[in-house]
């Protein structure tokens, strides 16, 4: 006998193939899916729906908005003359959180993994390049993809691609974080701590 | 400035109010539901919609089901004299997977819990009731709510109640989960396995 519904067990597969939900979750979810108010489970639906329907890439920063250009490729009191290259529309708003950057962005929608399946292509690397082309004003690329080996390797394109043009590219300073305890830092960070170390004072 | 447009803050909202999930989650999942195919988004929500739609809760045993009564219910193999008391149909399923219990199940859907906002009449009590007053064959219910301070007042409630109606009402054991190291034990459950302590060989 089979353990649910085939209903049932079909929303459980469809809610576990979405990013960080396990088995237990997508059962977990579902059980509270069905047990919801009609109410709620339209204003679930539609907010999917509605979200999907309102919201495009902004032609210049590859960014989900519901305005084109997005609000921060329209503000005029950005700093046009730097791009700050990131993987996922969640590392922008990483970024705005902190207050302390005042630059452009451009949103990569993934990075390049030739051991997965996401090539080159896959990702907006073509809108960065014809960006970069379009607008000389961009004297700085920050690479700001993650530090992981796709990360780096995607910022290693990108800095060989770029050096012809002058356009200097810069990528985030890797090592401890900050309040961490050095006993448990792992070996690579600890590593890129003592490679990027620098001069008390400077 | 907003950090994310109206329709995507929420979608955000509305998945973080789902069980287990956390803002970051809900942040996760919001992207990666803009940037599924169609078709995918589209099967998302149908089996959101049809598994709402087809699912009911089963007459007798009030678990989710397609046919009521439920197969379990309907099954003429099963041992109609016990009826298994769980909190949720997630649990039916850790009691099937198992293959050591043929009776009957029972689900709460909740439980007693006087401190949040769970009251007696929001679970499946009376259902539950009305089920022993008709079936004379019933001569065993185990509650199998879990071992938290909810779980037991309600096990004592269903009890309590049942006292009169010579019906047993069992628990399940509490103790050391199999394979446990006795270092790591809490508290509470090295107390409870103590107090439940067997004759070796019995």
């Amino acid at each position: 006998m089979a353990r649910y519904s085939p209903s049932v067990q079909n929303l459980i597969s469809k809610l576990g193939a979405l990013p960080g939900i396990g088995g237990k979750s997508a059962q977990r979810l579902a059980f509270h899916i069905l047990s919801m108010s009609n109410e709620d489970a339209l204003s679930l639906t539609s907010a999917i729906n509605e979200a999907r329907r309102l919201t495009k890439r902004c032609g210049q920063c590859q960014n989900f908005t519901d305005s084109d250009p997005c609000p921060i490729c329209s503000d005029p009191k950005r700093d046009k003359s730097m791009v700050c290259v990131v993987e996922s529309p969640r590392d922008v708003s990483a970024f705005e959180r902190m207050h302390e950057y005042n630059g452009q962005y451009h949103v990569l929608h993934g990075v390049y993994n030739p051991v997965g399946n996401t090539s080159m292509n896959d990702i907006t690397l073509t809108e960065l390049f014809g960006r970069l082309t379009e607008h000389d004003e961009i004297k700085e690329v920050i690479v700001a993809t993650n530090q992981t080996a796709e990360g780096n390797a995607t910022a290693l394109y990108i800095s060989r691609l770029l050096s012809p043009s002058g356009i200097k590219v810069t990528r985030l300073a890797s090592g401890l974080p900050m309040g961490s305890d050095i006993e448990f830092a792992d070996d690579l960070t600890l590593a890129s701590a003592l490679k990027g170390r620098k001069t008390v004072g400077s």
